[in-house]
């Protein structure tokens, strides 16, 4: 669906070169040897592990994504070998995971806190319901079919029942979004029933503890808030805990509230969803302040050089974001999703396609590293970490495959007769209004510029509403029909232009890309006399390539004046900010002085936050003082 | 020897409340009854532990320097009772260690690394060698002779022998302080081994890591540079690791160099210095930025809010700058035992003399506490953390009974004919000079107030000379005799006046005791920006009680001026500083903005670093921005 620009490029990257090198990954780090089921003990190049299903389900997830739009044999292939191998693992009573059934068979189900059993048949469940929706096949659907029919027989409220619910969610998610296809009320029921057993008590974590042989108190995590069961769901009302966990549970509250109608639990989700927004959000829509719990802390803590910032849980705040919008039509949840995706989810991948970070810090520095608690002691290389190409715990790459290679389908919403533009990009797309088709073809050179010609492409005159979103960053905005200015009221964060549409209808639309001076509520200590550069939806960082090391020697005054240049090489047509600065002198060789530090005026550039990283290793910083 | 004011103060509530409080905690946390060898493992109560006999031996030594200036049966009959009890557990090989003998008698010597086994035996040295000053009463030093005796024979370099050495220093400087006293050769020559023998290949700790069957490269902390032992000590250029087992190191080096005047060792100790005031001192006088290792990390990296900066850190940089100043007699020692004593150290302990800090970081939050890893994510109470009566590792309070019991020892030192002032309070001392007495008498408020008259009391007119320490944050000074000024060159920090001293000679000192901004080095990212306030020898921070909460909003305006009150209650006299400053509006309930942020004129106080959290609970920070 892409034309050209940033999002054809984005994607045409994914397929070429990331779809392929987690797919190497995955197999040189035997996880698709672990599926054939063929394992035993002596076999010392791998053992399954518990959370290895979940990563080949994300690649499975992202290339049948991908075969929907560009399909390749290799691709088919690679799918159906997989999937085969999967048919053949699974138990005669439909149980399928790779980690129990060959390492400890006799232990299914005995630690839901820990294991990610459940949170692997949720992936699973994803990638079957995309692989059937790109394909038509049922193989891979029917497989997760059977095994939630065991899931379902097995956990609920009887007696004979497990009262358990997945330690890391997402199998919340995944059953709405198999119900969604299979238009099977008892997969809805069990999402239902997972979404409400948590967190009540007797807690089921602790008797399950004790049913090992553990005492509960010793839980690792030391509070049930990491995995968000310190509360039953509608009683939370604040984000806690492990923030991909978090994420992917509301998700699934979003979703269930959306089709259930259940107004409490769409209060429920208004309510997280505004802590998460007004405490715990970092300006580069990344989320989880420190990797002890790989998740929030307390309100307004946002360390930059310390921030987790998991990769992930950018992607679980896009997918949150979406569901939230479908529950509720806001353009404030499309707002910061596209926060979310322009910065703390793009910065994760490499601009070529093949490395990855894990966590997405607002400030790189050879002192510290965000993923390695251990960085400050033990960093001797002095260098600032840089992405890897693959991770022991590899949950972001495959990840990120799946959200660039569906991310077409966050563009567009429609309601009735309403389209929603949520996301803005060269494009061209089709749907039905009152069986008719109608065309959307978006030229533009968005997010780098903020024009967007959006033409009308009709077989015959239709009657619909086009809702535009107009960002928040956005200080002033001009929408035109045909030349003609619209000049409505915004509601909800949309301009919405009822008319019977005829073919070759063009809509003009300008947004204000001004550089923007951002500045954090007082109450963030950490950004306190700090400011972030922003322009149009991208957060900008300075990088030690472009501005020397000993990055917070640098100041902005706050008069000083912007302009932007377009980058050359890796950085080709990017914005990128310039403007002068101060830096304090750093020859001294004395720790203190009670003299005034030496200020010289210097020229700083700015790239976005996104593309750091991309010029090799040298330090980082998105938050810069202001003089 | 003190007379009145700070010290006298400090001092008496020392072996009022302090030494009390220490005695009371180690007798009901059972370390007492854990020295009558009486333990089996049906005795739930308590189990001896690898650290309690070190926790023993710093109130012994505490209590045993109050008996030479304040002598009570109590602490008599405390201390005798004592050492009755290691009398009678000392094995008839002379070894003394509690918990080996009563919990692991088969692994002695097993776990030098780990295990404190030898660090033990140097502060029951210590307690030994001051009980022996105090009393003339040799029964603990003989029992320590005993094991020393034991040690010398089992570590050395001989094949029959071990050739390890302690994994937490402090049996090197306890040897030599033996060795002071007794004049045994031989406990000077085992302090050089264990400092020589240290980081040597092939690395013992690997080899008794194999002996014991566990694998070295699973050392927990991860580097040998945690216990500096990554390198032979002559070798090491740059401060490593855990930050007390490093100065206290770092004191035997100076020591050793001191007496066998080994200028290797001395180069050594002079680069390790300069490391460390240059690139890793918290400008309070405290080590150790993270809790992680309980140490130093790079150059420059002085986070404020989790600085560990630990109270014995604090403690043993005052012992190694002594010690640096006896090997080098230069002020700049001085100046930073100065820091310490009156800043990351006098902060560990409450006013009342009842409570301890085992961190003390330069910047207190709720959201978080730097000696608990885990703060960020449990703290829910919403309180800064406070000191406490005990902790579990009780290192720190029993080591701040002994520096202030013993503190009057810093403030002079003799060479030959020249008196040495180093500090400055109201005291009066003797001193020999060609057997010839004379007395001092220094009167003054210091260190509240810069003026001090030192006062010579002689029998007969005696050429000496004095040589005064000029404070390095004195940015103007006089010294006057008789009323006549002194305007001789300061050499090494040093005023020096020689000159045939008279009965009832009055010297007068004047030292510049205005207000100062200190501003760190540009490379220190965390405190870019800002400035901390320091008057005399005490550095400054806000308080909650006196600002409000939110203290990161407060911003010092560069030209702002500032007064001194006299503060009140449990402050009485201490000089307070007050001024005008910006504070931020916080009433925001949005995250990001792109206005400017509200600037409101307010008053601000400031009240010494060391006493902070004397008043309830509540934010405070040292480092404030500057506007």
């Amino acid at each position: 669906m892409f034309t050209d620009g940033f999002w054809a490029e984005r994607t045409r990257i994914n397929r070429e070169v990331t779809l392929g090198a987690v797919y190497h990954q995955t197999k040189t780090t035997f996880r698709f040897e672990a599926i054939k089921g063929k394992w035993t003990p002596d076999e010392t190049r791998y053992r399954p592990h518990v959370f290895w299903d979940s990563d080949i389900a994300k690649w499975m997830e992202a290339a049948s994504y991908t075969l929907t739009t560009h399909p390749t044999d290799t691709l088919q292939s690679q799918l159906d070998d997989i999937i085969t191998r999967y048919e053949k693992l699974q138990a005669e009573d439909g149980y399928l995971n790779s980690y129990y059934q060959q390492v400890e068979p006799d232990k299914r189900w005995s630690n839901l806190r820990d294991l990610h059993e459940l949170y692997c048949a949720g992936h699973l469940i994803e990638a079957a319901v995309a692989h059937y929706e790109a394909t038509s096949d049922r193989r891979f659907l029917d497989v997760m079919c059977r095994y939630v029919d065991l899931i379902e027989s097995l956990f609920g409220l009887d007696d004979h029942q497990l009262q358990g619910y997945p330690g890391h969610q997402e199998l919340e998610l995944a059953l709405i979004r198999l119900y969604e296809v299979t238009d099977e009320d008892g997969y809805l029921k069990l999402a239902q029933y997972f979404i409400d057993a948590r967190g009540t008590q007797p807690h089921y974590y602790d008797e399950e503890a004790t049913k090992r042989g553990d005492k509960p108190e010793n839980f690792w995590a030391k509070t049930y808030a990491y995995n968000q069961s310190h509360l039953p769901v509608r009683e939370q009302t604040t984000a806690e805990g492990h923030s991909v966990r978090a994420l992917y549970m509301y998700c699934g509250m979003a979703d269930l509230a959306r089709l259930t109608g259940d107004e409490e639990l769409k209060q429920a989700c208004l309510t997280l969803w505004d802590d998460v927004v007004k405490h715990k959000l970092y300006v580069t829509g990344a989320l989880g302040s420190t990797r002890l719990n790989e998740g929030f802390t307390s309100p307004y803590d946002l360390p930059d050089e310390t921030a987790y910032a998991e990769t992930c849980a950018s992607i679980a705040l896009v997918f949150w974001a979406q569901r939230m919008f479908l529950l509720d039509p806001d353009s404030r949840y499309i707002d910061v999703l596209e926060r979310a995706l322009y910065n703390g989810f793009l910065s994760g991948l490499s601009l070529d396609g093949s490395r990855f970070f894990y966590s997405n810090p607002l400030a790189g520095h050879p002192a510290i590293d965000p993923f390695n608690m251990w960085s400050p002691v033990l960093n001797t290389s002095g260098k600032t970490y840089e992405r890897e190409e693959w991770y022991d715990c590899a949950c972001c790459p495959g990840n990120i495959a799946r959200l660039i290679a569906s991310i077409g389908g966050y563009f567009y919403a429609q309601h009735d007769d309403t389209i929603y533009v949520n996301l803005y990009g060269a494009n061209a797309v089709q749907f039905n209004i009152q069986d008719s088709p109608i065309r959307l073809i978006q030229a533009t050179n968005y997010p780098y510029n903020g024009r967007i010609q959006l033409s009308v492409d009709v077989d015959a005159p239709t009657q619909f509403t086009l809702a535009l979103r107009i960002p928040s960053w956005s200080s002033s905005s001009s929408v035109s029909v045909n030349g003609e200015a619209i000049t409505g009221e915004i509601t909800r964060g949309y301009a919405t232009i009822t008319r019977e549409w005829q073919q070759g209808d063009v809509v003009e639309i300008d947004f204000d890309m001004s550089i923007q001076r951002v500045r954090a509520n007082s109450k963030v200590r950490h950004m306190a006399g700090k400011v972030a550069l922003q322009r149009g939806p991208l957060v900008y960082c300075l990088e030690e390539v472009d501005n020397g090391s000993e990055l917070t020697a640098i100041s902005l005054p706050n008069d000083g004046q912007f302009d932007i240049v377009l980058g050359e090489d890796i950085l080709e047509g990017v914005p990128i900010i310039q403007g002068s600065a101060y830096r304090q002198d750093t020859s001294s060789d004395m720790l203190y002085t009670t003299q005034n530090l030496e200020l010289n005026q210097i020229k700083v550039q700015a790239i976005p936050f996104a593309f750091w990283a991309n010029r090799g290793s040298g330090e980082m910083r998105v938050w810069i003082r202001e003089t």
